[in-house]
């Protein structure tokens, strides 16, 4: 017998290296959650702000020093928790992000020797932490051709991938975020990231 | 008889409440400095780079949490510090910048309980510290005279403007920075800036 999922306001961060398929499980977990009666809010970083459409433009620059990148995503994730998650909380829905600070922790970290996580935790440190955090892990060779845009940004290069996925794994292994082997069918990913969902759901 | 002034790659800031005077001041300096024969590069905060344009927007929107202006502040000074202030200190020029890291620590710490003056020193923690700082102390009530455009930003209030003007004689204090009284007649607090500034270029 099916277990009926409880509406709760919980913050669910789908996050992983380029391609690891966050945005397509983000909207199936909506779907999904969305067909048991339940309200969800789906959203993704870098947000379409002001600050989120420029850091797209300075991603694609290598003139932008990793420290500004960095300080930006900060700046784009205060506003996006403050104006739009915490909102969403408040008035008891589930929320989505299809990436979240661990995007800025491993990828500004690795991307400079002088940028530590440590730092890139200090600047975000008023925005809100998410309730269950989940790594899509995948390996970048894989990643990569799932990628149709060649306008590649600084960060998808081969080499800089295979050093974020580490770190991606020893993230998850230190907060204890569930990591998924992300390389398998789509459905059974999906399938994997439904039950932890619905666990906190019943 | 007058010591010749040597073209030496300092950093000047001036800082200081609105309305203090910092962007005459430091038009007028950089013209002294220039009437001697030294080059000199003159820049300011907010920038106009695509960051600075945005925090103007931002500084006159309630709804932007202070935390958000903070970090941007931070972001548009770590390319500022790094993409122009830097590259012309190398050249040898000295920099004039109106308005600097002070501005962010005072005004930011000031705006919200949540904020601290430590954090934003953190957050601003790749840019490079200036080699001379002065701060030019007014009045509030003298300051918000000389401000001609009502549309005023949300820092703009007499009471927030006393608090800012008393962490800036308390920060002055702590970090040996110069504090020059800005409620004089204007070419007596400019020769002021430059018995200082001219100190450290003989």
């Amino acid at each position: 017998m099916q277990v009926k999922l409880k509406q709760k306001p919980i913050f669910i961060v789908l996050d992983g290296i380029d391609g690891c398929g966050s945005t397509t499980h983000s909207k199936m977990l909506k779907g999904c959650l969305e067909s048991e009666g339940l309200k969800v809010c789906l959203t993704k970083e870098p947000t379409d702000s002001e600050i989120g459409k420029l850091l797209r433009v300075y991603l694609k620059n290598k003139e932008i020093p990793p420290t500004t990148d960095a300080l930006l995503f900060a700046a784009d994730r205060d506003l996006h928790y403050h104006s739009e998650i915490k909102k969403k909380l408040d008035e008891g829905c589930i929320v989505i992000s299809d990436r979240y600070i661990e995007s800025s922790i491993i990828y500004q970290s690795v991307s400079s020797t002088d940028i530590s996580v440590n730092w890139v935790k200090l600047i975000n440190k008023f925005a809100g932490k998410p309730d269950i955090t989940i790594i899509l892990d995948i390996d970048p060779r894989i990643s990569l051709k799932r990628k149709i845009d060649l306008d590649l940004e600084k960060f998808e290069e081969m080499s800089f991938l295979k050093k974020v996925r580490t770190l991606y794994i020893n993230r998850a292994k230190e907060e204890g975020y569930h990591l998924i082997n992300s390389d398998e069918i789509i459905e059974l990913v999906q399938e994997n990231i439904q039950r932890i969902v619905n666990d906190r759901l019943k």
